[in-house]
């Protein structure tokens, strides 16, 4: 459980640990969009990536950070979402056991994606407590090994390789930009930066409904995100102790948007650029459009984190 | 208006006279769609092409290779759909006028974007009739050069570029698929296979409620496509007689599907790839899943038309 702070080296190592395993996503731009707004758009297209997102990275890196002992018995975590798919992955990938903890009201669809990779899934009721104790339960039976989705250094260095590869593939980024939740996109992304494009800021979009990194940030300390209600379910968590520290060290900014501003930015990106990306992604976009007066002729990179969406509920 | 028929050389010339104003576009895969149906697909993505659409190939070289002439009297063409939007972006990049006949039933937004891209909107009944009257008295006014929107040689040699890339990217290709609905892109991409990849066969979709190209090829003759009512509404016209032509010599099948069957490929691409496309490039999708026992192990690559679709109106 002692995982080592993600130094410059320990990043790259990660990128190379895991080169094998995941897609090297593209880089889009839109012309139109540009022009719009005036400036100019990266965005790094994890949803394009193996589960639809960004988190089958660090999944995949904190498989493989597994020492022999601990492959024995396997990967366990709670989530009910992309995090649960990419660690069902990635240990079926390398052939390990997993035991994904989801609350009863999980979708079906979801479940089913999980136990569709080989991972036995144990519900709990849906509360943070039920999925903690339940959570040790299954380790405590098992023997299996905690995967956090984000309060993890080698999940945070497996998400830094993202924007790793943007920077690599796109030069002189004045400004990079990550979605926050839980921070572990975030973390990683701002550590990327520091390291591999020093001369970038970087600045998260958080949706209004949820801002608990931008009241920590203000306040210096973690504040927890409850009652979040926003369309970006993928950002509803609060950060990590971890994750937090990183943030407040490389993270310059934190912009706010509305639900009103997610869907218009989620809706540009989906008519102008053809790409699905989920409500989550859409939030560094509508930051980046929010700010679009100091942003003017900016290079502006953004790590979309996924394209995961119920294509029967959507916002339109 | 004598235009030559597109040989290997034409084709080639084409390509590179489109190539500084085109994107070229990527191929995309998905290992997850490959797994479930046991071939390769291969999808040559024109949804990311200007104006959301392969139109724009056809538009901008029939414009490129207009004389000095006809380049001051601009170009005219009727059509409510993607044609539109090519043609008027293409004169507007080349400094031409264009004026382009819509239905009064078309949608706000559609005619909009022509205007947007500088051309003269002239509306007139949603009649065949009223359309081609309305054309008529247009070019007698303006003395615009007419640019036909698939029946036309310039423009069936700009379609075929794409074909052209994707035989360059992807080697080995067995099947190539294209939709058809008035046939020119079907027709370029059939006289690429034969120029560039003569070891692929060519497949065609088409939606079972617009099957003229189907009847067409059966009888030997051109059929008309009335009435047709699919959702694939860029397939809705009938073929031309330099189309035909090419299709009857050059394209080993056209396979059809039903409603149903082009929604559930439009829906699978969308959540498995994560990538817009519009319902007239899922019918060759559609074509390729019903034809998955024949296909087996298939390499197969797809022009996907466009991406073009009202959010407000999505089947699922």
């Amino acid at each position: 459980m002692q995982e080592p702070y993600p130094t410059k080296e320990i990043i790259e190592a990660a990128a190379r640990r895991i080169a094998p395993f995941v897609h090297r996503t593209p880089v889009m731009s839109s012309s139109s969009i540009n022009a719009m707004f005036g400036f100019n758009l990266f965005l790094k297209c994890e949803n394009f990536q193996k589960i639809g997102a960004f988190k089958y990275r660090g999944a995949t890196n904190a498989v493989l950070c597994l020492t022999d002992d601990q492959r024995k018995n396997g990967v366990a975590t709670h989530s009910s979402g992309n995090h649960a798919q990419a660690l069902a992955l990635a240990a079926r990938n390398n052939k390990l056991k997993a035991y994904i903890v989801m609350p009863e009201n999980s979708s079906v669809v979801k479940m089913d994606a999980v136990r569709g990779y080989g991972a036995e899934v144990i519900t709990c009721k849906p509360t943070q407590q039920d999925r903690e104790d339940t959570l040790d339960q299954v380790m405590k039976r098992t023997g299996a090994t905690l995967v956090h989705p984000y309060n993890n250094y080698h999940i945070i260095a497996g998400q830094a390789t993202a924007a790793k590869e943007l920077i690599e593939d796109i030069k002189a980024l004045d400004i990079i930009m990550a979605p926050v939740g839980g921070g572990g996109l975030l973390s990683g992304t701002a550590l990327s930066a520091h390291y591999f494009s020093p001369g970038s800021v970087v600045v998260a979009g958080e949706p209004k409904n949820a801002d608990d990194a931008y009241r920590a940030m203000q306040q210096g300390v973690i504040v927890p995100a409850n009652p979040p209600s926003t369309i970006a379910d993928g950002l509803l968590t609060s950060l990590g102790d971890k994750t937090f520290d990183i943030i407040r060290k490389h993270v310059s900014e934190i912009v706010t948007v509305t639900e009103e501003e997610i869907i218009a930015a989620m809706r540009l990106v989906w008519e102008r650029m053809k790409i699905i990306i989920e409500p989550s992604s859409a939030v560094p976009v509508a930051a980046a459009i929010k700010s679009k007066d100091r942003f003017a002729n900016k290079r502006i990179g953004i790590v979309i984190s996924g394209g995961n969406v119920d294509l029967k509920k959507l916002p339109f």
